[in-house]
């Protein structure tokens, strides 16, 4: 196990009807703040009421700023910052999903800030300074909701990249599971592939002696396929919804992966798919975890014959280990598949025009340098394009 | 799942050589510390040495108060109060295992309280104020470190009580392994029971539907008993010791047990005993846990047959429960025999005179009315005396 530090600051409010202490919970902290959240769907569910009124109730007056998009915009961003700045505004409210909180953060960020916010991003700098951000979550995903991390795309240049430090974790997150039933089928499956994926790039690592998080990974890994299945045929499965929401929270809050080394290359090649064709970062991620399991588990089969047994439930002998890996990422795609994820770039509407261009991009490939990607497996921008090419 | 409220605002500081660190960590937070330590260990360790040169070299000032005793007493606990209140000291710093952070949790509360510190135990009141209090852990047993709770003995009428409140988490919690290396053997093994006892008071439970935290439970204890097999024939082996301090932190700081009706009543049975015959309370929990277990199975097969496959690996048909639990509480009291800790009341040097005492005296029997305990399975004054008796 590696030295850490684990200070999850964010207060975690959580089940039935929670969301209505929204306004006694910002009262206690401020009077006047910035709201943020997406489009409509707040709107036709009546959570934007309830919030409201909430706000209302108890004296709190907001500014709203909504249209915050999947794969969130610097621009919107920027808009937010100004607004802040103009209403002098020192608090935000997040609702939404993750979007919408990485939004807020990005916004918390630059309020106080004196130079230009994407260089936070640009040269992953850690922020010194950001309002406090509470949340009400009404899609569980990206564990926004508490984690340190949030990941903008610069709409100017299609370049997306993430801040992170311990200033961004919110104050406060509400998860009310009901406020879940109303979402499509698809963005619960991009939201369980997300989770799993926050898991994945913290499970897989090259730290020997790992017992605990070992087994909290693995755990909370088979709770969110268990559960999936279960709102795979009923999405208004309060007790299921309960689940992946605490599941996806602590898959990104960092508990699971402390004293670990990360890996986190699904999620940066990821990222160049979402951010050149906008797909969902769940989605991207169906399809990319795969293939890179397929490139590099001959590699590792010690650490993937861990993750057939423990949670794929692959049985057979270890020194069988790369019929067992095998199989264990066939369960994986057939898992992704009853989603209804997609399992290839193909149908994600994805050619082959722009795979080699992404790949370079990623690694800063210049024609002589690049900057390798992934810590349990270390790739290069040929490393990345294989597994692209893999994910056809 | 039950509803919750989570915010663990302990920051956790972990890993080799971390205590180092300690003057630098105290100085953003206070100039002058209350250190309220244990007995000759730290310094025989000449861990006393390297804290006082970290805070002499950051300028940090401290009063000392040594002299706390496993089961930590009420009368040094005032004592602590008018020190800090004497000289104005409004920081602690406890090096120790759980009983003196238990100790300076309760001495944090009494300094700005109007009325008598045993007030907030005997009435079991949230306390509204307190100190910060910080730690270095030198035994991984009680989760004091990260916990909101604390146990007090009253050296007057030898009752014991516990406290809790979320002002009572430490501000910063050091845990650096290197430290356990000198323990007795016997503190590991009362450790780790202890920290077992914490995930069952809230695995064993009548909560449904409980996925992710049942799989968090049975995961971690499983990682508690692997790891302290490897520390009972080697007491030096950091990965080990890791672990097994990370467990114990995260068996405590209440992670496990959210969404869960708790069930406690094991912990109160062994507050008896250790109160009145002062035994330590590891060995206690070692000695009541299987009793009580024998005691209330039957009642709830379907747990116990859970508990006797995930966690005990105990094979077999759930239709013959009672076999696997039988089987499940021997192994268990077979792995407690292994680290060497009693497993009866005879072994502890308690005899029956008393036990009709501690259960009465437990439930606040008074001829005709009672409080009971417990709410996985709710006991009276007379199961509490037919679990004692099953211990003998």
């Amino acid at each position: 196990m590696l030295n850490f530090v684990f200070n999850n600051a964010t207060k975690l409010i959580f089940g039935r009807d929670t969301h209505r202490e929204i306004g006694g919970l910002i009262r206690e902290r401020a009077e006047r703040i910035l709201l943020h959240y997406g489009g409509g769907s707040i709107k036709r569910s009546g959570l934007y009421d309830q919030v409201t009124s909430s706000l209302r109730e108890h004296g709190v007056s907001w500014t709203e700023l909504a249209g915050v998009q999947p794969n969130p915009r610097l621009s919107l961003v920027r808009r937010g910052i100004d607004l802040c700045r103009q209403e002098n505004l020192r608090f935000i409210l997040a609702v939404g999903g993750g979007s919408v909180i990485d939004s807020a953060k990005a916004i918390a960020m630059g309020v106080d800030l004196a130079g230009d916010i994407w260089d936070m991003f640009e040269r992953r700098l850690e922020p010194q300074t950001a309002l406090p951000v509470a949340t009400i979550l009404t899609i569980p995903a990206a564990g926004s909701e508490s984690s340190y991390n949030t990941v903008i795309t610069n709409d100017t240049t299609q370049v997306k990249r993430g801040c992170r430090g311990e200033l961004l974790r919110p104050v406060f997150s509400i998860i009310n599971p009901e406020l879940f039933f109303t979402l499509p089928h698809n963005q619960m499956a991009h939201g369980v592939c997300d989770m799993m994926s926050h898991i994945f790039e913290r499970y897989f690592t090259r730290t020997e002696k790992t017992d605990l998080t070992d087994g909290l990974c693995e755990s909370t890994l088979k709770t969110i396929m268990r559960n999936a299945r279960i709102l795979n045929r009923d999405g208004s499965d309060y007790d299921a919804w309960a689940e992946i929401a605490f599941a996806g929270n602590i898959a990104h809050n960092n508990l699971l992966g402390l004293g670990r080394m990360q890996d986190w290359a699904c999620h940066a090649m990821e990222h160049e798919l979402s951010a050149l064709y906008d797909v969902p970062h769940g989605a991207g991620l169906a399809v990319i975890t795969p293939a890179w399991m397929k490139y590099i588990h001959t590699k590792h089969p010690e650490m993937f014959v861990q993750f057939a047994a423990n949670v794929m439930g692959v049985g057979g002998s270890a020194r069988a280990s790369e019929t067992m890996a095998l199989e264990a990422i066939t369960r994986l795609e057939r898992f992704f598949a009853e989603l209804g994820l997609p399992l290839t770039l193909g149908a994600l509407g994805i050619d082959d025009a722009k795979l080699e261009f992404m790949a370079k991009r990623l690694t800063g490939f210049d024609g002589n340098r690049e900057q390798r990607i992934g810590n349990f497996e270390s790739l290069g921008w040929e490393d990345i394009l294989a597994i692209y090419r893999l994910a056809r």
